[in-house]
């Protein structure tokens, strides 16, 4: 049985790898003819003559990929009770056809829920590279993850 | 020939209207089989024994559903330029299969970039509601658009 990652094995200050994860033209335009079709991230053509300089990826797209490479690194193995909001999105480089990301989450800070001590409430950083080693994408937010041991209070904090 | 918003047709405090869009089961499965494979996501049965108590939409497919809005009601016929990023979203209350969704995009501030005065920066306000009424998201993020009349500065402001 594989471990199932909970508030107690996520310490401050470590990152978990996220990726690689591949982004295809059919991705990207797939995604934008239902979510964003805004012409740079419909086709290449089109997207030539925008500042966006060829197809792009929309910026929610980006994000979408960001929340499938944690859940296949940590997130669907772990007693995770989900994310009250963002606190913070920045899409810092495009995402185009053939870029290959990889990335990282890393817990800034955590407490026990005073109203459920069987809870626990992190910050949490993520951030995506391509295969230049720019950082595309960087995503702050709270997340909520359920304690093994909730007993343990004093351990776990 | 359609009218293209440019950034002096965005009144500060005034709500643009968007949708409505109905949500499926099967969109928010395809979504969520993609980018965000939680049980909660994927079927109503598997939902059922969760904090969702059913079925509900990835919050990203929320913020998408959003953006898909906003293209449809102005984006896309707009001299938009795209954002930088996302101030902060606020995931309210679940979106559920069935669930029609209408909302607004509100600019509550605007002013004329001034390294590039075809260009106008403003901070903008979306918010989702559902069929109950209920507040279902919001988004605070900055935007740029182009300005149909550069020259006009003194009268855009």
């Amino acid at each position: 049985m594989k471990p199932i990652f909970a508030y107690e094995d996520f310490i401050v200050g470590k990152a978990i790898l996220l990726g690689p994860y591949e982004v295809t033209s059919e991705a990207i335009i797939a995604f934008a003819e239902e979510f964003d079709p805004q012409p740079f991230h419909l086709s290449e053509e089109e997207g030539r003559d925008t500042l966006a300089g060829g197809l792009i990826a929309s910026g929610w797209h980006s994000c979408s990929i960001l929340m499938r490479m944690m859940c296949d690194a940590y997130l669907n193995n772990s007693l995770s009770q989900g994310a009250p909001g963002i606190d913070e999105v920045k899409w810092l480089k495009p995402i185009r056809p053939g870029d290959v990301l990889k990335g990282s989450s890393t817990v800034t800070a955590k407490r026990i829920s005073r109203s459920r001590p069987e809870l626990g409430i992190f910050k949490i950083r993520h951030e995506l590279i391509n295969q230049h080693d720019e950082t595309v994408l960087t995503i702050v937010n709270s997340g909520m993850m359920g304690l093994r041991n909730p007993a343990n209070r004093g351990d776990a904090e």
